[in-house]
C-alpha cells in the first residue's frame, strides 16, 4: 500500500490518463519558490486599529524564526524579504548567519519612503531637493544592504502622490522621480535588480506617481535593463484584467516579480486566493504559457498585512494557495488549448482551462511537500507543533514589531 | 457705493433678471448649519503614516477653540460632533459651558466600537455575547452623554464586518446587531435620534455588516421612527448615484443626515467637493427639491480626516464648498425645470441645472457670511488672524489628540 | 465493477469519510431546477454588432426544441422563461402543448418595456400618463399570459432611468412606478408572484429607477407579499458583496429569484461562473445555510446573452456550473463551520469553505445527471448528437429570432 | 454701451484685476478646434434599443449639413471625422467639395473593424490569417481614403478582445496586432498619423487587446513616431486619474488626441462634461500647462452616441462644454500655482484651481463666438433657426443613417 497522501494515487491515475506528465509537474512544483515578507509576521492593521497579537516578533531575528516555520511546513519558502528600517540591524552578517542557521536566506530589500515626517508631500518626488536627497540616500543605503546581505533585488514601493488637484505638478514629480531612481539604479550591486511597483491609489488619494503598469514600465524603460516592473495583485482598479498585464510584461521582458495577496475592493492585503482563486489560476497559466526562459527571473513574493488572522498560519495558507494555483496551471492541456484556439472553439478552449481549474490538486501538492521534507498537511502540522503557543508564552516583554 | 463683496451687485442683477428671489436665497443660506467633527481637528492619517501637525489640540476643550475659528469665519458652524471616548471628559457640564462660552454647542455623539482589543471580530455583531454586552453598554453610555450634553443625535458608524468568506454568519450577525441596537434605541433620551451609517468596505474587507443604504434602512425600519439613515459621501461603490439614494431616503422620511467629504476611490475623507463638485450640487438640488418640511431634521455634518492638510483651513474650505453647493441649488429655476421635464425636453432640463451650477455664487456667499458677522473671505481672514501660528507656539507639551 | 462515472467511487469514499451524507446531497442535486431563458437561444449581441449564428430559432416553438436539448443532457432544466412580445404567439395553448410534448414547461413571463419607440424616456416611469398606461397595459397583458400558460411568476426588468442630471424627477418617477406596479400586481393570477429586478446602470446612464436591492425591496414592501426581489448577478457595482444581499433578502423573506450569469465589469451576461466561480459557490452556501423552508420558492433562472458562443452549448455549460456550485455548497461541513465561528477561528472557518470549494464534485454531478436519465458528459453528448449541425441545416429561410 | 454679451464687461474687469491677459485668453479660445464625428449625427443607441429620430441624415452629405450647423453656431468645429464604411461614397472628391462648400473639412478617418461577420473572434488579432488580411486591407483602404480626402489622421479603435479566459492567447494576439498595424502604418500618406485608441472593456468582456494607455503606448513605441495614443474619456476603469494619463503621454510626446464624451460607469458616450465637469477642467489644465509646443498636434475630437438626445443640439452643448473647460483652464494663475507648489502650500494650490474653475466664463466664450461670427447663445440660436423642424420635414424617405 502506498504511503502517498490520501487521493494522490487516484489523482495521478486520472491526470495520467489525460496525458499529464506527472513527473514534470512534480518537478516544477518542487522548484517553485515563494518569498515571504518579514513585515507579514509583525502586527499590522487598518487606519482604524491595529490589533496586537500574542507572540509577535520583537526583532528581525524572531521574524526569521517565524518564517522558518512556514518553510518547515511548506518547503518552498526559504527566503524572507526585508523592510528597511523596520529590519535594520547593526550587523547584517549576524542576521544573515541567523537566517542560514535556520535554513533560510535574505530576499528582496524593501526601502521605506513613507514613514518619515519629511515625506508628508512626497519622497523622491518631493518639491524640496533636500527631501529628495534624503530619500535617495535611503535608496542607496538599501543598495548597500543588498550588497551586504547578498540580496539580488531592491523592491521599491512608493507611497508618493497627491491628495488634491493642483497640489503639485504631476509631470515635474515624474521627472524628479526619474532622476532619483537613476542614482539608486547606479548604486545597485552587480546582479541586483530594481523592481518598480505601481499602485493606483492609497495612501495618496488624488494621484499616485506610479499609478499603473504603464507608468512603471515607462520608468523602467528609461532606467535600463535591470529595472523591471513589480505586480502587486491588490494595486489595480476594479475590473482590470491582471493576467493580461502579466502576459504583456512577460512579452516585453519586463516582469520583475509579484507581490501576491488578495483584495475585494481596496488594497486589502488578504490571504492569497481568498477573493477570486480563479483569477490567481489564470495568472499562473500565463506564467506557465510564457515558458521557463521568460519567467526564470520572476520574483514570487507575498505581500500581506494580516489584521485579524494568526500570522504564521495565514502565511502558510497563502503559500498553499500559490502552490495549488501553480499546480492547476501545470495540468492544463496546452496542446489541446492551442488547437481549440486555432479552430475558434471558444467554449472548448474555455472548458480546457476549467477542467484544469476544477481538478483537486491538493493530494499532488501534499506529495510534493512530503518529498521536500515538509508537511503533507501544513496547517494541521503547524497547529499540532505547539509553536504558536510557545512564542505567545516566550515572547513577552520588549516591543512587538509592526508597521513603525 | 456699495460695500458688498466684489461681484455681489452684478450677481444680484443677473440672478434677479432670471427671476431668482435673492432675499429668499440669502435667508436660506443664513439658516444653513454645518456641524464639524471634533476628530477633524486632531491628527489623523492612513494605515501607513500619521503626520503630526504643529498646534493640534491636546484635549476636547482645545478642539472647541479650533472649531470656534471655523464658526468665526463662516458663521454657520456652531456645533461640534463628539467622538467617545476620544472626547471623554469627567465633566460634560464643563465642556458644554466651555463650548457655550465660545458661542458653540455640542452636536452628535459618535460612539467608538472599533478601537478596543476585544472588537477584533466585531462589536455589536460579535459571536461572543460578552463582547456584544460591552459594545451595547458603550452605546447606552453614549445615550447618557447625549442626555448630559443636550445632544439630539447618536451618530453610529460600525466598523463591523469580516475579512474572509465563512468567517462568520452574515445573517446571525445581522440579528445580533439588531438586538443590540434595540437596547441602545430604547436608551436614547427624548427627542434624540439614532443615525445609522452604512459603508460598503473598510476596515472589514470581505463584508461590512451595514454595507449600503438598503441594509441601514431595513435596520431602521425595525428599530422605529427615531432611527434614520446617515449618508456618508465616501461610503459607496464606484458608479453609485448618491443623490438618488438621498432622494429615495427623503421620499421615505428616513434620511437622518450626512457625513460630508470627498473621495476619488476609497473612503478618502478629503475636503468636500474636491473630487466632483457637480455631484455635491446635485445632492443639494435633491434636498432643495424635497422642500423644507421633508428636510427640516436632516443633520448636515462633515466627516473628514485630514492627512496632510492644515486642519482648520481645510475645514473652512469644506464648509465653503457646502455653502456654495447649496447656493447653486437654490438658484435653479425649478419651475422651468418642471416644465422641461413635463415636455420631455431632456437637454433643456439638463441645461437648467448647468445654468445654476455654472453661476459663480461666491459673492453671494461672501455677502451672507458678512451678514452673519463672519468673514467675506474666510481663508484669507483666518490666515491673517495669526491663529494657526499662535496655537503652534502655545500648544507644546502634552499629547496631541488623534485617532487613539 | 461500478458503472459510475469515472472518479465517482473515489469521491464518495472521500466525502463519506468527511461525514458527508451522500444520499442527501444527491437527492438535493436531483431536485435542483434551473430555468433557461427563451432569448438565450436567439441571436443577441452588443450595441456594436450582433453576430448571427446558423440554426438559430425562428419562432418560440423552435426555442423550446433547443431548450429541450439542454434538458435532455442536464436533466434539471424543464422550464423556459418567455419574453413578451418576442415570444408572443396567437395560441398559448398550442405553445404550452408543444412544450409539454417535449417534456418541457413554461416558466416566468418577462414583459418588455424597453423596445417600443414611445419608451425613449421611460415606460412605467414616463412623465406622460399615456405612455405609462401603455406600459401598464402590457404588464396586465403579461399577467393574462401567465394565467393562460400556467406561469407562476412575472419577472420584471425595467430599463427605465435617465441619462442626464435634471432630465426628470427621480422621486416623481418612483411614485409613478409604484402606481403602475400596483395595477399590475392586482392583475396577477392567484399563486403568481411579481419578481422585481434591479440594475445599477445600463441602458440608462445617469440613474436607473430601480438601481439596487434597496430600491427593489422598498418597492416590494409597498406592493405586498407576492412581490419579491430578483437578483441578477451582473447588476451590481464593482466590489459589491452579492452573497450578502442574497443572505439579507432571504432573511427578510424577500428573495424571489435569480438571474444567473457572469460579468467582469458591466452586465456582460456571460456563462455562469466564468469570471469568479468562488463567488457563485458562496452564493450557494448562503442558500444552503438558509435551509429549504426559506428557499423553497426561490426561482433559479439563467439570463444570458451569448454574443459569440454557440448558444445551446453555452447554456449547458452554465447549467453545469450552477450544479457544481450547488454540489460544492452541499458538501460544506456546516457543523464544523458553526463551531469555528463560535470559537472565533477565522482561518479554520475560511478553510472549511475552501475545503468544500476545492473538492472536484464533477463525478457526483455526472452521477446525478445519469440518475435523471440525462448525460454524464453533457457537452460531449450534445456535440456527438449532431443536433447543432442538423438545425444549422434545417433552419434556413425565415427570420432568426433575436432581441427585436 | 457695450454690445458685448451680458456679463462680459464685468468678467473682464474681474479677470484683469487678477492679472489675466484677456487678449491672450480670447486668442487661444478663437484658435481652439473641436472635430465632431459624422456618426454623432446618425441614429445610435444601446444593445436594447435604438430610438430613431426625425430628420436624421440619410447619407454622409446630409451629415455634413448637420455638422455645419454646429460650426455655424460655435465657430470652432469646421472638421468632421468620417467612419468607413458608414461614410463610404463613390466619389470622395465630391464629398470634400460638398464639405468645403459648407465651410467644412474632412477630419480623421475611422476604420471599422467590428461589424463584419468574420470579425466575431477578432479582426487584426484573429487567429485566422485570412481574417487579419481582410482587416489589414480595410486599414490600407482607409489610408487611401485619407490620401484622397486630405485627412491627416487615421483614428483607430479596435473592438478586438475575448469573452472568456483561455479563448485565445493574449500574447499571440498582440503579436498579430502589431504585424497588421505595421502594414497599415507603412501605408499612411505623408503627414498622416495613426491614432491608437485603447479601451478597457466592451464589446469584449474578458479582455480587450488594447486595454489601457500602457498597451497603446507600447504598441505605438514599436510602430514609430507617427503612431500616437488616443485618449477616449469613457474608456477607463472607475477611479482612474485620466488627467494624469494625459500629462504623462504629453510628457512622452505620445498624446495623439482625444475622443471627448462623458460617462458615469461604462462607455456611456454622453454629452461632454455632464458627469464630472471638474475632471474635464483638470484635463485642460494639463494641456495648458504642457504649453503650445507639446500640444500643437493634439487632435481634439468628440466621440458620442446620443441615444435619447436631439443630436445637433447635444453636439453644440458638448462643444460649449469643451470651450468653457478650456476657458477656465486658461484663467488659472499658473505663476501663483508654481509658487504654492514650491512652498508646499497644498490648500493654496488647490484653491487656485478652484478659483479658476468657479469662474463663470460663459460671457467670455459668448464673446469669442461672436468674434468668430458664430452665436453668443448657440442653443437658443439653433432652436430659433428652425433647422431641426426643417430637416424633420424634409428628410423623409430613404434610410436614416446609424451604426450599420
Amino acid at each position: 500500500m502506498s504511503d502517498h497522501p490520501a487521493g494522490y494515487d487516484h489523482l495521478v491515475d486520472s491526470l495520467s490518463s489525460r496525458g499529464v506528465d506527472i513527473a514534470a509537474v512534480e518537478r516544477a512544483l518542487r522548484d517553485q519558490r515563494i518569498e515571504t515578507p518579514s513585515w507579514g509576521y509583525g502586527n499590522s492593521g487598518t487606519r482604524f486599529k491595529v490589533f496586537p497579537q500574542p507572540g509577535v516578533p520583537r526583532d528581525p531575528f524572531e521574524k526569521f524564526e517565524d518564517a522558518a516555520q512556514v518553510q518547515r511546513h511548506t518547503g518552498i519558502c526559504p527566503a524572507v524579504a526585508l523592510h528597511i528600517p523596520w529590519d535594520k540591524v547593526d550587523d547584517y552578517g549576524a542576521l544573515r548567519a541567523h537566517a542560514e542557521s535556520l535554513g533560510m536566506s535574505i530576499g528582496a530589500i524593501n526601502p521605506n519612503l513613507f514613514q518619515d515626517d519629511v515625506y508628508k508631500l512626497g519622497s523622491v518626488t518631493h518639491p524640496d531637493p533636500e527631501v529628495r536627497q534624503q530619500a535617495t540616500d535611503h535608496l542607496v543605503e538599501c543598495c548597500e544592504i543588498a550588497r551586504e546581505t547578498g540580496s539580488s533585488a531592491i523592491s521599491l514601493w512608493l507611497a508618493d502622490g497627491t491628495n488634491y488637484p493642483g497640489q503639485d505638478s504631476m509631470v515635474e514629480r515624474r521627472h524628479r522621480l526619474r532622476e532619483c531612481l537613476e542614482t539608486a539604479y547606479a548604486a545597485m550591486p552587480d546582479g541586483c535588480r530594481l523592481l518598480v511597483e505601481y499602485k493606483f491609489y492609497e495612501p495618496a488619494f488624488y494621484h499616485t506617481d506610479l499609478m499603473d503598469w504603464g507608468a512603471a514600465l515607462t520608468m523602467c524603460q528609461r532606467l535600463g535593463d535591470r529595472a523591471q516592473v513589480l505586480v502587486d495583485l491588490g494595486h489595480h482598479a476594479q475590473g482590470v484584467n491582471v493576467e493580461q498585464i502579466v502576459a504583456y510584461l512577460l512579452d516585453d521582458g519586463k516582469l520583475g516579480g509579484f507581490h501576491f495577496n488578495a483584495r475585494k475592493y481596496g488594497d486589502d492585503d488578504l490571504i492569497v486566493g481568498s477573493t477570486n482563486p480563479f483569477e490567481l489560476f489564470l495568472i499562473f497559466t500565463e506564467l506557465v504559457s510564457a515558458g521557463p526562459e521568460r519567467t526564470k527571473d520572476v520574483a514570487y513574493m507575498i505581500d500581506q498585512s494580516f489584521n485579524i488572522e494568526p500570522k504564521i498560519e495565514g502565511m502558510i495558507i497563502s503559500v498553499m494557495a500559490l502552490q495549488e494555483a501553480y499546480a492547476r496551471a501545470l495540468v492544463v492541456d496546452y496542446d489541446a488549448l492551442a488547437t481549440a484556439r486555432r479552430e475558434g472553439d471558444v467554449l472548448g478552449a474555455y472548458s480546457l482551462l476549467q477542467d484544469a481549474y476544477q481538478t483537486d490538486v491538493r493530494p499532488l501538492c501534499a506529495k510534493v511537500r512530503q518529498d521536500l521534507g515538509a508537511s503533507a498537511d501544513p496547517v494541521a502540522a503547524f497547529r499540532a507543533s505547539g509553536y504558536q503557543s510557545r512564542i505567545a508564552e516566550e515572547r513577552v516583554g520588549g516591543n512587538q514589531m509592526g508597521w513603525t
